[in-house]
């Protein structure tokens, strides 16, 4: 199957006969419907038919007529699903994970309802009739064979899910898509509901559980549209300054870890958030003492494909790509080469608290605010307004068996302290933040107390121009805290918040 | 090995020859070392040597000298332990869990450590080299086999891993702790740490996958005291109305699942924290409609006893007993009886994160505040005094197949309220609680974003002493608030907390 023209990809003669244009499948989607669609992170998700549906409910509202829907995906997704669905307003519900700028912005006005959830929740959810029912599925695949089952694209997530849940599906096939895709992914269909759960088999990131393709019954497919699309990719950009610090505080403690015995010298399955940090701390690696590294992860971002490059990582498990448009060019021409080293698996099974805590993930995540006494908002400005989601962060801090957060020390141009006194929001409690890690060092927490955590976070991560002010709040509180347990005035704990006092006085007013 | 003589318990001639009294035992743990102690909710503590090294460190500090010890417990343990050493200051740094009046107190008033630890992490920090050395263990046990092996006593928690882990083992035998014991552990042997790790095979709450004895290297024994001690056991009061209230909402919800098609008839593995709303519940379902019901949880209390004896409660697996004395006499006279139907396992088996999640547990838990949001406190008071730790509620709750929160609406002779604008503590987040039950109804927010829970919360759980002023907050942060994904005013929020205005006012006094 290694061509571009998707027509060709369609090889299942009863699905051929289903090829309608993106116009004519997003007629088939009604108001009210909750719809699972792919994506993760930028990639893999349906190109043609949300933004069409999207045009569709514009026309619907210019006739007075509301059209909305329930948006479930994988993950974050791209403009061309979350932006454009968003931007006529066309989303009822959306669930587990959005990073869209419009998406966001109805949000935090309250235009539109959002469910924040732990990825790994999310199919078990759905199966366990939790989230209502799921009417339709949109999915872009790679291709599709000829007794009907597909060939995954650039991302998992939750399609398996999407595809045996939904009665009704529409199957977006990408010509775009690489077609040595085949045969990368992992889709497992082992998982149940309890009492009949039996072990996930997976005991070493590269062990293969499951099957290349979706299974479905394509009597359930309604439409299927053919696209020659990219995946949105956003352009790399070279780690700054501070990335690179907490880049080499990160080295140095895991070489440290290594040095104590505390961790074997090809060190833990990784797993990295994605962004400027993130690929700071691959690029470390790059040059770092560690061979053999192995990945357990969510995304696979341009850094691990790097350390794949170089021989120092010798598999990634992820569910999706999330690449720049010149990694991907990059992977795209030699896509067999890396065919070996990287397994991409449903959501499910790659945050699976089981599969994380067995492997012993080593879990470096970013975060918006951390207080003193480690508690982690991965998700909230100002305790109010939502930034993204808690992602998988929540499924891998848990679970891993080190957990770190990272951050630089201040955001807004250095006018709001990342350390604050007490989080506005509480994404990570202090039971499962263990290293948190700014440009400034890094704080160990692990068998500390919450009055000895509060000082060496303090000493250790804040930035200097708050340090004096967060050194104050603390001794204030250890003086007139009513527990000293937890030391805390909770009149003043939120006073570093941006626009805190902006904030008090357009409400008085 | 049918006697309640402590010295004809102890068959193995090696260990023999190590049997000293509790004052020779206590006077070989030095100042400054780390202790793993067993005991869990009450049961199968050591009855004599910590009481014992209590008074030799009352002793030491008459003479002007420091003495201080770190203690690591299963969790709770009993005043002879953890109110006798927190009585003579003699606790440098306490963990995982307590709930005892002294220590508490000590430890709010800034003169104890305590790290409160999710009791599934504590093995795997241990052996991971995270907390520090273990020095010494001091483990109850029912008695010694020929060979050296140990018969746990009324509960496992941690002491395969102080025994595994300490450098000198101190054995207390008990002749009180019922012979029949014998048989009904199930110590599992197959953990490591990564990159070793395998799937635990526990696909039923009744399978066994270890052995019923603790394995030690009889070297490491330094002494063997004998006692002859019952655990410290907590009356039964019986349910109170509110309690039946609560238990009510869960009985009738856990029926319209089953209903639904989301519950099996026999429900799913129940898991519950111990205390007057847990027995309620228990005792609910003693005159429900469900059979053949399993428990996958942390403590045996009465009411799940009781389960046993009318035939509904098939199997049990916790990592201790927490029964009042009534029922402890009922089991005890009829140990053999309840042998199939009840496993004790070490707590890091009890509490995993896989095998909760596999089984799909049905999780019943307490809690201090809840917020309109979901969020949940279940460790402070004022969000800075510490009242028990987080336990095993944390494991618990994130892995269940449904995770619920229980508590009365208020507290305080309902000066209180027990649903807040916003927790000062968060032990839960939003993302893991699903269910929140009061005596005045049940708030189901599965599949709820955040404004949409604060109306059921408010409406369902609030007591209507507090609903008008919830609904006000609401109301004004919808409006005022900052972002409007959930919706708060910051300095606001902790207004609803208990002495908030004395607290302020002594503050500026
Ligand atoms: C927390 C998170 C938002 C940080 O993102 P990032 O790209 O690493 O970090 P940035 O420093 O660029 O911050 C992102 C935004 O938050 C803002 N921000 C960060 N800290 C802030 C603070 N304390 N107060 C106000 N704004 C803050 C930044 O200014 C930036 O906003 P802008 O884009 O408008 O300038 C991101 O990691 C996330 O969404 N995490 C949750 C999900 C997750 O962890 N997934 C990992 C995969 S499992
Ligand atoms: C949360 C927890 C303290 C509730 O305990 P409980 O015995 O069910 O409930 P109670 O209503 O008796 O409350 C316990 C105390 O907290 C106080 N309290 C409860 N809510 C309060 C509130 N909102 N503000 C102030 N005090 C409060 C009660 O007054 C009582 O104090 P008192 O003994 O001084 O009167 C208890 O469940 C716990 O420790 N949970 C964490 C560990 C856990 O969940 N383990 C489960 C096993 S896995």
């Amino acid at each position: 199957m290694q061509t571009n023209n998707a027509s060709s990809r369609i090889l299942c003669p009863h699905l051929r006969g289903k090829i309608m244009s993106a116009e004519e499948a997003a007629a088939l989607i009604p108001s009210g419907v909750n719809v699972g669609m792919s994506g993760f992170t930028g990639a893999g998700y349906p190109k043609a038919v949300p933004s069409t549906l999207a045009k569709r409910i514009m026309d619907a509202n210019l006739h007075g007529k509301k059209f909305k829907i329930g948006v479930w995906t994988g993950a974050s997704t791209a403009p061309e699903l979350d932006g454009a669905l968003a931007m006529v307003d066309g989303v009822e519900m959306r669930l587990p994970y959005q990073s869209d700028p419009t998406c966001r912005k109805r949000i935090n006005a309250g235009e539109m309802e959002y469910i924040d959830i732990h990825l790994s929740h999310v199919a078990q959810f759905v199966w366990g009739g939790f989230l209502g029912k799921l009417d339709v599925a949109v999915v872009e695949v790679a291709g599709i064979l000829e007794d009907g089952r597909l060939i995954p694209s650039s991302s998992v997530g939750n399609n398996k899910t999407w595809l045996d849940q939904a009665d009704k599906i529409i199957l977006e096939v990408n010509a775009w898509q690489n077609p040595h895709l085949e045969g990368m992914h992992d889709i497992y269909y082992g998982t149940a509901l309890p009492p009949h759960r039996k072990p996930i088999p997976i005991v070493k990131t590269d062990d293969r559980i499951g099957e290349p393709y979706y299974r479905i019954d394509p009597n359930n497919v309604i439409a299927v549209v053919e696209t020659n699309k990219a995946d949105r990719n956003s352009p790399f950009t070279p780690p700054d300054a501070n990335s690179k610090l907490i880049a080499g505080h990160i080295l140095d403690f895991l070489q440290h870890e290594v040095k104590k015995g505390r961790l074997p010298a090809n060190l833990l399955p990784l797993q990295s958030g994605v962004g400027n940090v993130a690929n700071a701390v691959m690029a470390g690696l790059q040059d770092g003492p560690f061979e053999n590294l192995t990945a357990y992860t969510e995304v696979l971002q341009d850094g691990m494909l790097d350390l794949i490059k170089c021989g120092k990582l010798t598999c990634a498990s992820a569910t999706s790509f999330s690449l720049s448009p010149a990694a991907l060019e990059e992977l795209n021409a030699d896509l067999p080469r890396f065919k070996d080293s990287i397994i991409l698996r449903p959501q499910e099974i790659s945050n699976h608290p089981e599969v994380i805590r067995r492997l012993g993930v080593i879990a470096m995540n970013g975060l918006i605010e951390a207080d003193i006494y480690g508690n982690v908002n991965s998700t909230h400005i100002m305790g109010t307004s939502i930034m993204n989601g808690i992602g998988g962060s929540g499924d891998f801090a848990r679970n891993a068996f080190i957990s770190i957060f990272m951050t630089p020390s201040s955001a807004k141009g250095g006018s709001v302290s990342c350390i604050v006194p007490m989080v506005s929001h509480v994404d990570h409690t202090e039971h499962d933040v263990q290293i948190i890690v700014t440009e400034q060092g890094l704080a160990d927490l692990r068998g500390l107390a919450p009055k000895q955590r509060a000082k060496v976070v303090i000493e250790k991560c804040a930035h200097p121009n708050f340090r004096p002010a967060l050194r104050e709040y603390y001794d204030r509180a250890l003086r007139y805290s009513p527990g000293r347990h937890t030391p805390h005035l909770l009149d003043e704990a939120y006073t570093f918040l941006p626009n805190w006092v902006a904030n008090q006085t357009a409400r008085a007013a």
